[in-house]
């Protein structure tokens, strides 16, 4: 039902606005057009918030963590173990995330989706687990239909209660051994790609790894059939409990008309299935970065968003994005602080 | 003389640093290598700084304002005065720079360095004019020597003077009416590259425009025959004085061992003089993003820094700069304050 209605409540931008921000943007002292991406990321917030210039805010990033039981296989470089010891890590502050978190003022979630650990309930860790890791999807269903809709659920609660502070925007990351796999396959099922043309070396794998990964890929593909027109069929069979979470933050952001930034491989998966569940998401989105991870090229494609950054990164946690909010910011102050032809008493261009 | 003893204190790095700072930057809680261009970040600046991790400091940024006769051909999309009220918005916060430099926390300090306009000693505003502007390049010599070099030593001695203070990093930018015609003409100079090849917009000119630009360059070149074995010479004939000032800056933080960060199509031919006269002068520069001015991608070439960033800007006055400061910030925040695996207890990567 909350799915549902969050799907009702996603509306067509009115791009109009577009226009009454470029002429802000045209009026400041800069020669037209010179800030480039930035002016676009200007415009994008504009139109998504209604306002020109926008308001600023919060910037608000979810991290996600759950587990993926298709690590049987032998498809990672990491334990398994490492997604419970990592969300430590998120809690006690010392991961990439945080360290990028503060400096640029981005406020981090820890959200505990589905990891195969039981926490003591540590201060700032959000449980909301749905179940403890997925299955091997290479053997059967990663998770049941149901299973599937209450992780994109705890997505857009999340956003849903957020959303009472007006943050000016929303990111998601995520902490996942396995989850490269899951992201693959959930891009071969709702594109047809071949599983060795879009899987990459994760967290750092070697050749015999990398196969192995192809291997439980293409099996998980057959045994499952997941139906590329029912994207919660995808979700469940092979996909993940932080790749819904993250596609329900991403609904609810576009329900909310909030600038919703994707980080990497896994949160460009988690839009794929935004975009099929409702193609209007496509506005509302952000595609922080290019990964180096492989598939992510042609994810980005499909979901015809350009990344901003190509950093070479491919860490994941919500990095990319983080550092695209403190661009986002960036380029709204300008909208906002920036002295104009007038106001400066600057000459205009020559006729 | 000071240019002199400054290129003399230019000493080779010791690259061996390079495997301590990505020892270092190995053993903290993320896959090995999966911070991409940050790593690399961090990595060149514990060589330059001697110290892994190394320390932060202030983010430096000097804006530097100056004239160019050759503005008289009609080369510019804007009017020759817009360079003096530019310097105003700057020293009144709102220009671009000013709100890009307090969203990052980087220091301006802005520089008459060959304004043709009387200030009348405005707060925050560096009086260190060499000459109200420099001549037509078209019709003869931009300046004379002495004037070039005397360009150079004022960005020394600006360096030489923050040096005291210990900053982090320094970068430098500009405003000059008519000034990527300057830069233009030096790359030619210096490479023998066509005017027509490297010739772009700058500001936003037209056809016509473009074409009068390529002219006067043309013209300049084969007026002034500048040597591209005497790099003085070619600043002092085609160049400009805050390319000049900028030369001084590059040479200042490489002999003093502060990294520092380029902005775009000016500062590059700035960088191109200062590699020219001390190739070591490399080592310690950040070419921080490519600009869609057309020569940009030649000149980072011929510099053989590759771009960090591609955000399709072209507005100058360190912009750019200022944004890969704030990158550079952030990578060695990394560098010191994200937990180790031993320290998180976090389990390694399987044999």
């Amino acid at each position: 039902m909350l799915l549902e209605s969050t799907l009702k409540k996603i509306r067509p931008l009115d791009k109009s606005l577009e226009i009454e921000a470029q002429k802000r943007l045209d009026s400041l002292t800069k020669p037209k057009g010179s800030l480039g991406k930035l002016e676009e990321l200007a415009r994008r917030i504009c139109v998504i918030q209604g306002k020109v210039p926008p308001r600023l805010g919060r910037k608000l990033l979810f991290v996600f963590a759950a587990d993926h039981g298709i690590t049987a296989e032998g498809v990672s470089a990491y334990p398994k173990a490492v997604t419970a010891q990592m969300t430590d890590n998120f809690l006690r502050g010392g991961a990439a995330i945080n360290v990028l978190a503060r400096h640029h003022g981005v406020k981090v979630e820890v959200i505990d989706v589905g990891v195969d650990h039981e926490f003591s309930n540590p201060p700032g860790l959000r449980n909301c687990k749905v179940r403890t890791g997925t299955d091997n999807f290479s053997r059967g269903p990663a998770m049941s239909r149901p299973e599937a809709l209450q992780s994109i659920e705890v997505g857009i609660r999340l956003v849903e209660e957020a959303a009472a502070e007006r943050p000016f925007v929303v990111g998601a990351g995520e902490m996942g051994i396995g989850n490269t796999s899951s992201a693959a396959a959930m891009l071969c099922a709702l594109t047809g790609a071949a599983p060795r043309a879009v899987v990459g070396r994760g967290t750092g794998i070697d050749d015999a790894t990398w196969k192995r990964k192809v291997t439980a890929i293409e099996r998980g593909l057959q045994v499952n059939r997941p139906d590329p027109k029912d994207p919660l069929d995808v979700l469940a069979k092979v996909g993940g409990l932080e790749i819904g979470a993250m596609t329900g933050v991403i609904l609810g952001a576009a329900a909310f008309k909030i600038p919703m930034v994707l980080d990497g491989f896994i949160s460009g998966a988690a839009a794929q299935l935004a975009q099929r569940l409702c193609p209007q998401a496509h506005d509302f989105l952000f595609a922080s970065h290019l990964s180096t991870e492989t598939g992510h090229a042609l994810l980005l494609e499909t979901l015809k968003l350009p990344p901003v950054l190509d950093l070479a990164m491919r860490l994941g946690e919500g990095t990319g994005a983080c550092i695209l909010m403190g661009l986002m910011e960036a380029a709204i102050k300008m909208l906002g602080e920036m002295a104009t032809f007038e106001s400066a008493g600057v000459e205009k261009k020559l006729p």
